[in-house]
């Protein structure tokens, strides 16, 4: 299921291992409204630069997007190597180049092979339409495991649009995005202004809300495409089919970061963690991050060892105001603590651990506001991957 | 070398697991000045709370401390707990218990086997004086691999006084203190406020600049006792041995943190980060620890991968104020990233890296304030520690 007028392509430019597609495209047949977010690392890739200036003017065609390289911290070498690529597409594709975007995931520091990439792009723009959204998604995977595609439909003025969205993600998966790019298409016609904070609230709640091991990229993007082919009168705030929309989009965000961490480096079991009754939603989301991005937390889940005291400490030193006298927490649905004190049942606890979707709730019992935070475990497979990635 | 007037004594109250010893002693003959550092975790174990009481007298003549039981998370019950142990070794002591001092580590949320406590405090007293500090810091391990104790002279008067310090880390070792105990103990007469000021100097630039995992402990506690048997006049600011005293403690405590860290949890490798040209003090330890505590960057250095993206990567989300093209890193001797991208050294860099003690420099030629921060690299041996520590 994909939105009308879009077409993909993706081949092998020998930028990751061979044998392995690395560069994609993704080209709607009419220009698109755009939105994007990006990563708030001060260390940005040379292709966050570029796509944070040309998404100002909300409109864009194509993106381009390769994998094995970040194509970050390559000085001013690197940004122009990012203009190189897209001024190429947008050659072939006869648009102009401030409508083609261009995402890199990859190694940090070295420049991109641009020998390798500059051949390739009279075929990847000949093999458009040849190939899919999976095919896209495989192509953008560095240690991924999986391809991320999920879609959705909307049904708007009677006729029925659809959400896709394909993602990346894998490790450097943090607070505040992460090695993550999402590409979100669609053929609704969405008015610019509604686009954006529709996007805004879906990272909200999904590519902001995740950790896989608190290190935060330098090439986090996502991007949406909205193209219109629907052929619906653009949606805003006031139509009867905003809310849908909006909520259709959360959703496709939301099972897209799920299925990055459930890909988490090494990851054994996807965990989430809410936090409840905090005074401040910006409390929930720090309390439920630092027991999150706790190492001892995780190591605990993996080796299904109800250790509820670590996640007493990590709720100690996240810098919210806590009671600890106030502090209910369960696994899945035992409660282990209750009123900062155990309840005697680590060995129910255990059992609720023993699986692969674990969730750990919080209640701090001092206000309203909650939070909820999609993390992984931490597994030796982790330290595997991740000593090794670059030999 | 141990201070005049300073006992000790260890023995096995079946605390941790059978076979080792769980519970020590240090005894000064004289009511000492003492002072302390604590926790910032705002999840306080019993007997941190019980200490934060007592040290506001600034006096003190005993220490107990049990491994195997952190006695934190368990209510008001913990509290009588951490109190009757003082209690009772003050009893046997014949001093007041507000001069008694209890320390615990180990497993969080489990109350004190005091059934197994109360019956050995008497073989505790009687045995005083018959062990060594190197018997206190066994008896205070809990993942750590081998007792951690340093000692160095001064010379006060004309006289050679004693600082010496024993201490226990390994995992929970995280900026701001964590599970840590420490306890430095001196014949050298200070003057109270001195004492404090010098103790809380030295931490600052010794146990609050380790991390090894980033988590922060219930805990913590550093104290010192000073009990003047030297027979000087009392260390004042003025006095022209301040300095001297001032920078032994500062070493011992340094040494002593060192080996925390060398002792981290799997570590294979002691890891030193410094920054230098920042902006502020502040920023530079921020800096110093955003690297030192990245995922990412500390299974690279296991993984001898001079992969200083990630370094770049953690610099630019610690929150610090940061050119990108300004930054130089080095890695050892060797310079990888000049004004911001590859000096093209990287196997000169992973040979630096092949050592079990290595240093990254960072440069971000912004101002004039530098921090040292020191840590270890990831290993799986840190999760299959923390993946089966209860069972």
């Amino acid at each position: 299921m994909v939105p009308k007028g879009f077409l993909f392509s993706a081949v092998e430019a020998a930028i990751k291992k061979p044998g392995r597609k690395d560069l994609a495209l993704i080209y709607s047949e009419h220009e698109a409204d755009m939105a994007g977010v990006f990563t708030s690392n001060a260390v940005k890739a040379a292709p966050v630069r570029l796509a944070m200036q040309r998404i100002r003017a909300g409109r864009g065609q194509a993106v381009i997007v390769n994998s094995g390289n970040a194509n970050a911290c390559t000085g001013r070498r690197g940004l122009d190597d990012a203009r190189e690529m897209t001024a190429l597409v947008a050659r072939e594709l006869r648009v102009r180049p401030s409508r083609v975007f261009v995402c890199s995931t990859g190694v940090i520091g070295i420049p991109l092979p641009m020998e390798r990439i500059r051949p390739k792009i009279a075929e990847l723009i000949a093999a458009t339409g040849t190939h899919s959204l999976d095919d896209v998604a495989a192509a953008m995977m560095t240690t991924d495991r999986f391809p991320k595609v999920v879609a959705k439909k909307v049904t708007v003025d009677g006729k029925t649009g659809v959400i896709a969205g394909v993602c990346k993600g894998a490790g450097m998966i943090c607070p505040r995005l992460a090695t993550m790019l999402c590409f979100l298409l669609t053929d609704i016609r969405v008015e610019s202004e509604t686009l954006d904070a529709c996007l805004r609230d879906a990272v909200g709640t999904s590519f902001n809300r995740i950790t896989v091991d608190g290190d935060m990229s330098t090439n986090d993007t996502v991007l949406i495409m909205a193209n219109g082919l629907l052929g619906n009168s653009p949606l805003r705030r006031t139509s009867r089919a905003f809310r849908a929309f909006r909520e259709t989009l959360a959703e496709v965000s939301f099972e897209l970061s799920k299925r990055i961490v459930e890909d988490g480096e090494g990851a054994t079991k996807l965990v989430e963690i809410e936090v409840k009754g905090a005074r401040t939603e910006v409390e929930a989301e720090k309390a439920a991050f630092s027991v999150a991005n706790s190492k001892l937390v995780k190591t605990a889940i993996y080796g299904n060892d109800a250790n509820w005291g670590r996640v007493m400490a990590a709720l100690g030193y996240s810098g919210i105001g806590l009671r600890e006298e106030k502090v209910d927490i369960f696994f899945g649905p035992v409660p282990v603590v209750r009123r900062g004190v155990s309840t005697d049942r680590d060995e129910a606890a255990t059992r609720a651990l023993r699986k692969n979707e674990v969730k750990i709730t919080i209640a701090l019992n001092m206000g309203k506001a909650s939070a909820r935070v999609l993390t992984c475990d931490l597994t030796e497979e982790y330290i595997r991957v991740n000593a090794a990635y670059r030999t």
